[in-house]
C-alpha cells in the first residue's frame, strides 16, 4: 500500500493506493451516519465488500449508465432523499464508483447544508484523476462539467482490487488520464509501458498498477499544489487533450480517456512535437480510436466555446515543448480551423482507414 | 461614506455602506462582461440607476416574488442564459437586490464553472446580513436555504439611497435581524431606537440609518471572522431566533424577520432572559406580528428538524446570558413542546387578541 498526502490550503487530506479499504473503519465514529453515493454497476458488484465496513448505510443509487444522471433532476433527488431521511450537518458521503460518481458526490457534499464530510472510494482507473484535487461538476443541458465546485475530501481511499471488474472499454478511457499525468511529468510509464501489448492484463498485476497509479496521483499533485483553485495558470495544465477532448467526447460518444488521448494528439500536433504520432501509434497498439469518426469543425467549434477553460475569442489549449515542460496555446477559431483540417490529413486518415 | 473590511480566512474584502455606488466602476475593467442578477421589483425600481456605471450588462431577472424562483429550475435557466450567451469564467456577477437575491447570485456564482467574481449591490435592510459573510443558498421542494455554499463576494456596495423605495413590511423584516445583531453586542441600537414609534421614517435619516447598518454589519463581522465556515461554534450564535423563525416563516407566510424576531423573543424566553417580556412589546409598538396566527406544534416540528442548523435527536436553540453573551441550548422534542406550549401562553396569547 502506498501514500500520498494532498496539501489543498488549509486542508490535508491523504491518499492510500493498495488493498486498503479497511481504513476506512477509521473514518466512521460510532453512530456516524452514512451516505453511499454509487451506481448500479458498482452496488450490483462491489456493494457487499463495502457493507462489511459500513454499517447500516444510506444508499443512493446512479443508473447504469451514470454520466446521463450527473445532472440537477438527480441531485435534487438526492437531496430530497436525504432530507427524507432527515440526514443532517453530521453525514458522510462515500463516493463510490468512477469518475461520474465522484464528480457528483463531490458536488452534493459540497453544497448539501452548505458542505458535509466526504470520502472518496474510487473504483475504477479514471477515478485516480477525477478522486483527487478537489475539483467537482455537475452537467447542464448538452455542457459537461460547466457547474461545480472546489472541495476537498477527508480521504481518498483506493482499494485497487476493486479495479478487477473493469472491462477493456474502462481500461482504455482510464489509462488517457495516466497518459497525460505521464506527459506532464517525465514519460516514465509511457517507457514502461511500451513493451505491452494490452492494457488489460495489468490489472492483475497489483504491484505494477499501484506503482502507475502512485506515480499517476503524485504528478497530479504537484500541479494541484502550485494552484489548488486553478486561478495561478499551473494547474490549468492538467487540460492537456482536454479541449479537443471534451467536444469530442460530447458529440460522438467517445469515452473520457478515449476522447483526451485525441485531445492530447492533437496538443503536441499543436506544439510541433513529433512525439504527437509516436504516442498516436501507441494508442493504436493499445486499442484506441477503433471506430472511424468522421469530425464535424462547426459542431466542435461551438461545443469548445462553452468550455469553461476558453475565453472570450480564443481556445485554449495545452501546448508541450517536450515531457513535463507544458505551455499555453491561445488559438482564434480560424487558427483552429486550420490546424486542426490539417491534423486530421496528418494522422486522422489513418483512423479513418 | 463607511467602509468595514471583512477577513475571511485567505479573502479578505471591503463593505462600503453610504452613497456609494459610484466605487462599483473601479471593479469593472474594460471589456469585462457582467451579469446582472435582479428581481422584477428592483429591476423596474433602480436598474436605470445602476446602468449609468455598468455598459451593456447582460441580465437575470427573478420574478416578483424571488422567493418563488430561489430554486434548481431558475438556477439552471440561469446557467443555460450565460452558456447560450457564451459567458466564461472571467464574467463578473452583480447581486442587485435583497436577501433572496443575493442569496440566489451568490450560490451562482460559487458554482457556475466553478467560480466566478461576483459583488453584491444590496437594496433592503434585511440584505446587509445575507450580504456579509458568505453563505449562498438555494431552497429545495419546502425547505429553505439546505442547499448552499460559503463563497466571498470581491467587494460589498451597500448604496443605502436605494433603501428610500422600500415598504413598511420591508422595514420591519429588515430590522429584525439588526435587532439581532444588537442583542448579540451591547443593545446600543435598541437604546437608540426606543424613541421610535415607528421605524418607517429612519429611512429618511440617512445617517442615522448609515449608522445602524454600520453597527450591524460591524457585529456580523465579529462572529464570522471567528468562524468563517460554521464549524466552530461561534458562527451559529448568529443563528439567535432562526430555529423557530425559519419553521413559522416558511410554514406562516411571515417575512423573515418577523418571523426570526418572534424567534429570539422565544430563545430570550428559553434562556430565562427576562428582556423577553421588554423586546416583545417594542416590536408590537413598532409594527410586528399584527396577524393572529394559530401555530401548529408537529408542523413547527417537522419542519424544525430539517433545518441545517439541527442534528440527530435534537434541536438547537441560541440563548443569552445577557447582550452579548450568547450560548447554545439543545431541546429534545418533548422539552420543545413544553417550552413552547409555555411561551404561548405567556406571551403570544397577546398576539391572539
Amino acid at each position: 500500500m502506498k501514500k500520498i498526502t494532498i496539501d489543498a490550503v488549509n486542508e490535508k487530506y491523504n491518499v492510500y493506493i493498495g488493498d486498503c479499504l479497511h481504513l476506512l473503519e477509521s473514518y466512521i465514529k460510532p453512530k456516524q451516519k452514512v451516505l453511499i453515493i454509487t451506481d448500479e454497476t458498482v452496488k450490483s458488484l462491489h456493494f457487499d465488500t463495502l457493507k462489511q465496513y459500513v454499517k447500516t448505510p444510506y444508499v443512493f443509487s446512479l443508473g447504469k449508465i451514470p454520466e446521463k444522471d450527473k445532472n440537477f433532476i438527480t441531485y435534487e433527488a438526492c437531496v430530497n432523499y436525504c432530507l427524507n431521511h432527515f440526514l443532517d450537518r453530521n453525514l458522510l458521503v462515500l463516493a463510490f464508483g468512477g469518475g461520474v460518481v465522484t464528480d457528483f458526490a463531490g458536488f452534493f457534499a459540497s453544497t448539501y447544508k452548505r458542505g458535509i464530510k466526504l470520502i472518496h472510494l474510487p473504483t475504477t482507473i479514471l477515478a485516480h484523476d477525477s478522486s483527487v484535487g478537489g475539483k467537482t461538476a455537475l452537467n447542464v443541458s448538452q455542457y459537461k462539467n460547466v457547474v461545480g465546485s472546489f472541495y476537498q475530501p477527508k480521504s481518498v481511499i483506493y482499494h485497487l482490487p476493486f479495479l478487477k471488474t473493469l472491462k477493456e472499454k474502462d481500461i482504455v478511457s482510464g489509462f488517457g488520464e495516466i497518459f497525460k499525468h505521464d506527459l506532464l511529468s517525465e514519460g516514465y510509464l509511457l517507457d514502461i509501458l511500451d513493451k505491452e501489448t494490452s492494457l488489460y492484463h495489468l490489472l492483475y498485476n497489483q504491484k505494477l498498477i499501484e506503482k502507475i497509479m502512485y506515480h499517476s496521483i503524485l504528478v497530479k499533485k504537484l500541479y494541484i499544489e502550485m494552484d489548488i483553485y486553478d486561478q495561478l495558470g499551473k494547474r490549468q495544465f492538467l487540460n492537456l487533450g482536454h479541449t479537443l477532448g471534451h467536444a469530442i467526447e460530447r458529440l460522438y460518444g467517445y469515452s473520457h480517456g478515449e476522447a483526451i488521448s485525441l485531445g492530447i494528439c492533437f496538443d503536441l500536433f499543436l506544439s510541433d512535437n513529433s512525439y504527437y504520432r509516436t504516442f498516436y501509434h501507441k494508442l493504436i497498439k493499445w486499442g484506441y480510436f477503433k471506430e472511424k469518426q468522421d469530425f464535424d469543425l462547426e459542431k466542435i467549434m461551438i461545443s469548445m466555446k462553452n468550455d469553461k477553460k476558453n475565453e472570450e475569442d480564443s481556445l485554449k489549449f495545452i501546448g508541450l515543448y517536450t515531457f513535463g515542460q507544458p505551455y499555453e496555446i491561445q488559438l482564434t477559431e480560424e487558427e483552429f480551423i486550420h490546424k486542426f483540417k490539417q491534423f486530421k490529413q496528418v494522422l486522422l486518415c489513418c483512423m479513418e482507414k
